[in-house]
């Protein structure tokens, strides 16, 4: 049975980090509020009970339901093999996982540091300032330890001699910061050749490119995480 | 053998969600940057090689390194039974703990809004505005889900008849916005009354009331994730 995937049906967002591996292992999902739409997304999660998600995205299982990102990896990755099944190469995927989650709430941060749900244009002088400091330091620090860990093993990819929803999570974290920040990625990308690397080799798996040419791939827009405004950008 | 816990020795920040399990548990460890200091710790991190800590908290047992609060607790949930066995309550301590994860750092960002490496000072009328929609939305929203999960079952705590490390992380969660904002939780608290329930439970665990009571546990101060600033409450 297909798995229903419930994410917000505009932007790539979260979910991405959910339907890179889905598509890339060829697994069954539907994508649901891209059919039903958002207040359907809403309205599903309201109706919830018991368990409940706090956001999206949430994975359905029939009649199991599964939030958080890192939760719902790590449990298609038990299920379908897109994760190590030896325990300490688990933990590492895991611990990568979770560092490329804080990235991905610093990278909502900057162009939002200090309204999650006021307009960019009401916090665009604090959005430049985040974003001078994240572009100095913390852009520089997570993509280096992203290439040395991309470099703590023999192969192309993180983990033994396959890709991991780690490696396609990192696929996705480099084209959203080339998306979000092209000048100081050209700068950076300099001195990171094995995640480049990786990055390639995750855009030429056949169930990433045919996802990739297909309108179920969403294009980055200024609505997603990662946001592209000029004035946030330097070399 | 004891396990070596590594974190920042003068603040509760996340490694407080990794001591509270172990002190609760009885298990021992040693807080070693608070024997060795904080120059030791990334003396330390600095020197680790093939697979790196991004940041403290990380725990070593024996030679493995497992970084990421998260990562710490459901390796330490799965050896020590402090998570349950049961696949889909393990699903949902994690989903729930990875939900506490954003709230922290949200707590974080409501202090450093625009520069994680600026002093408060530098970004206090930002902080204000940060604070007024995080008390206003943030916090009833996040804590209301935390209210509801401990309703989501017939005991006291979230899962079965026993504590896990998620219930004594919702313990740290109300003791540090009761520092934080004592106004705004004392408003809050009134339609929170299983979450405190659940708080006082935990106080009274014989190991978490013997921590309290020692000089293991720091007190909050102002260079912490919950800090009191009078500015950042309201009721």
């Amino acid at each position: 049975m297909a798995y229903d995937l419930w994410y917000w049906p505009t932007i790539q967002g979260r979910g991405e980090f959910v339907r890179l591996p889905l598509e890339a292992a060829g697994i069954e999902y539907n994508d649901c509020a891209r059919v039903h739409g958002a207040d359907a997304l809403v309205k599903r999660l309201n109706a919830q009970s018991g368990r409940t998600a706090f956001a999206p995205p949430w994975l359905e299982d029939d009649e199991l339901i599964i939030a958080q990102t890192h939760n719902i990896l790590a449990y298609l990755g038990d299920k379908h093999h897109l994760a190590p099944s030896d325990r300490e190469d688990r933990l590492w995927i895991h611990q990568l996982m979770l560092t490329i989650a804080d990235l991905v709430a610093e990278v909502h941060a900057v162009h939002h540091p200090v309204g999650t749900s006021d307009y960019y244009e009401d916090q665009k002088p604090e959005a430049v300032r985040a974003a001078a400091q994240f572009r100095a330091e913390r852009m520089p620090k997570f993509l280096n330890h992203f290439e040395h860990a991309t470099d703590a093993h023999d192969g192309p990819w993180l983990i033994d001699h396959r890709w991991t929803y780690a490696d396609l999570a990192l696929f996705q974290i480099v084209e959203g910061l080339r998306y979000m920040f092209p000048k100081r990625m050209a700068t950076l990308e300099r001195d990171l050749p094995r995640l480049v690397a990786m990055r390639d080799l995750v855009a030429d798996l056949p169930g990433i490119r045919a996802y990739l040419a297909s309108d179920r791939r969403l294009p980055f827009n200024q609505d997603g995480i990662f946001r592209h405004y000029p004035e946030l950008d330097a070399a």
